[in-house]
Order: structure tokens, then C-alpha cells, then sequence
């Protein structure tokens, strides 16, 4: 197997994550994002999407999606479990997996790449107003997400799961984005800090 | 349990056609989305987020996101599969469902709610110009999903599977959106005509 990796961008990010907390290695190239190799023709032959991660596997499968390929390693290796074991266990977490990948990442994202110089060359055509509209959604739901975080130590509940991974991710993308988390949504601080704390968020 | 269902929109109906693969019937109460009742107070206590569709389960457990509802119910009743069974088939229908949902149904989604009028007070604000921006993108999308389906009869591979529901839903809501698959695209229109002629089409 061969993970094709890409640096800081997050969803790279979410899967190397993930496999530090499995404590699985892995061989990995890197995709110079900067340079736009996930355009190049050698890369557009792994994944015509042209995005990374992907993940080769040993019979030449590719999978991509980060959340395809944490999925692919929890069937493989299912300890610690971070998707679930019991049915409305899987169930509640992918839910909070996707209300933050749906209400926090893809709006940080949308503010970052509709508003950032940076990524004017990967973002074609950037639309600026599309990056303000998305920059209140990011409070609205991280309010929301502070009330939850009130009751329980992780996001989908008591363990660590995939979704505080994505939500890890997702708040540190909010950085480049130019965004904060407001200081009185201690809960969401709190929750960002013990998961910063963990060997995993170095990854 | 109880389902708040919603109408014509598609993620409702992603659950509601997943049901009907499954043979499973089930209490609902319709949510009107016409008239804005998924703000209301009332349906703002069992989804926050005020969107449908929403599993209440008979120990008050709220499910929310159509995708997490799905595996619940195929967790529950694993037959037919629809999320696949060993590691790498698991991967490859999840890794297909979301990029079909990622690079065709949220960009289908995206040119209704920021370019139709009736979605004005839904989407606020309504940012036209990325609209149009996401208008290529469908039709990228379609030309790569149409030289997939040169080589098989579904979207992740032989069988049917829960990446053809968001398929079929997305590619239905393409009409709301005024965007049309191409002619040209046969494949694409080939499996649209299989999957449409199935029973649980109708739901």
C-alpha cells in the first residue's frame, strides 16, 4: 500500500491523524500542492479528481476520500474503535463526523478558498461574496457546538472519535482562513485543547 | 422510531428510496419545507440545525444526516447490502458515494439555492455569481462519472448500492436547477434509465 499525502491541507491532514491514532505506519509520497502536482498527468492517473489523499493498494485499487480510506484502516484495524462499534454508536458519530465536515470544514473551506489570495490559481473563478456568506455559518454552528460540547467531553460523546479528528482539522483550518473561535465558547476551547494534547495532532 | 421526512428535496428522499431498497416500512411525519416549518420551534428541538430528514429513535436518540440514517438502518438489516461488505468493497461504495455527493450533488445544490427565486428565503444570501461557478463543475463531473460507467452497470462497481441513491437523487435534482445532462453522456443516461426503473425510484 502507498498513501499519496499532501502537507498542511486538511484533508490529508484528517487521515495521517487518524492513522497516528491507530498507530499504524504507512509508506507515503508526498503531492507538492504548492506546485500543483495534483494536477500533473502522473497524479491525474492515480485520481482524475485531482485532490489528495489517495491510497493505493497493493492489487493497484486507488480509494480516495478521507473518510473512505479511515474507514478502509478501521475494518482492518479496529482497535481503538473511532467509528463505532454498536449500531446507533456508528450511526451517531457519522452524523457528527458529517455535521462538521458539512457545517464547519466545507465553510472554512469556502471562506479560505473563495477569499484567500493564495488560492486564486487552485480556486477558478474565486467569488469573494461566497467567502463572507460562509463566514457567519462557521459561528452559527460553532455556537451550537459549544451548547453540545457543555455536556460531554468529545463531539459524537464520550470516546474519541473520527469526528473530533475532523473537527481538529477543521478548527486549525480556520487559521489560514482567517477566522477564530470567539473566547467565550469555552467548551469548543476546552474540547480544542485536550485534542490538541493528543501525539495524534502533531501528525 | 419516527422519520421527519420532507417532501421532494433530495435528502429526504436519499432515505426514503434507501428504505424501499431495503423493504422497510416506517412511521414518518411530514416536515414542510415549503413553508419554512423546519425553523418552526418545534423542529428546531429535534435537529438544531432545522434540516430534514430526521430518525427519532424509541430511546429519544435523535440521528440526523441521511448518510448516518442509512447505515443505521443497514447495520439493522444488512440485507440487500447497500454499503458493501468486505474492507475494500466498504471503501470503494463510500469513497463513490462521496464523491458523488462532494462533485455533483452539493454543486447541483449549490446552483439551486443560490440562483432559483424560490430559494431566497432559504438561502441567505443567495450568491448567484457562485451559481454559475458551480454550473462547469456539474458537467466536469458528469463527463468523468460517464467514462466510469463505460465499464460497469453502477456507480461503485456490479451492484447496486447506496452511492446510486445520492446518484439518482442528484441527478434529479438537477431539473429544480435547471441543468440538463448532456446527450452525449450516454452512460450516464443508460444507468439513469436503470436506476429510475427501479420500484424504490418512486419513493
Amino acid at each position: 500500500m502507498k498513501l499519496y499525502d499532501g502537507g498542511r491541507a486538511p484533508n490529508p491532514r484528517r487521515v495521517r491523524v487518524f492513522l497516528a491514532e491507530k498507530g499504524i505506519e504507512m509508506p507515503t509520497e508526498q503531492v507538492d500542492l504548492g506546485a500543483l502536482a495534483q494536477k500533473s498527468e502522473a497524479f491525474t492517473a492515480v485520481n482524475p479528481l485531482q485532490r489528495v489523499p489517495a491510497l493505493v493498494l497493493d492489487d493497484g485499487t486507488v480509494l480516495t476520500e478521507s473518510i473512505a480510506i479511515c474507514r478502509y484502516f478501521e475494518l482492518l484495524h479496529p482497535e481503538p474503535s473511532l467509528f463505532g462499534r454498536a449500531p446507533k454508536e456508528v450511526a451517531v458519530i457519522e452524523m457528527w463526523q458529517r455535521r462538521i465536515e458539512l457545517h464547519l470544514l466545507f465553510p472554512v473551506s469556502h471562506v479560505f478558498r473563495n477569499g484567500h489570495p493564495a488560492m486564486a490559481a487552485m480556486e477558478v473563478p474565486q467569488v469573494p461574496e461566497w467567502a463572507e456568506a460562509n463566514k457567519p455559518r462557521v459561528l452559527d454552528f460553532l455556537r451550537l457546538l459549544d451548547r453540545e460540547l457543555q455536556g460531554r467531553p468529545f463531539i459524537a460523546g464520550d470516546s474519541f472519535s473520527v469526528a473530533d479528528i475532523t473537527g481538529l482539522v477543521s478548527v486549525d483550518f480556520m487559521k489560514p482562513a482567517k477566522l477564530a473561535v470567539p473566547d467565550e465558547l469555552t467548551n469548543v476551547k476546552r474540547w480544542h485543547a485536550d485534542v490538541s494534547a493528543r501525539p495524534s495532532a502533531k501528525a
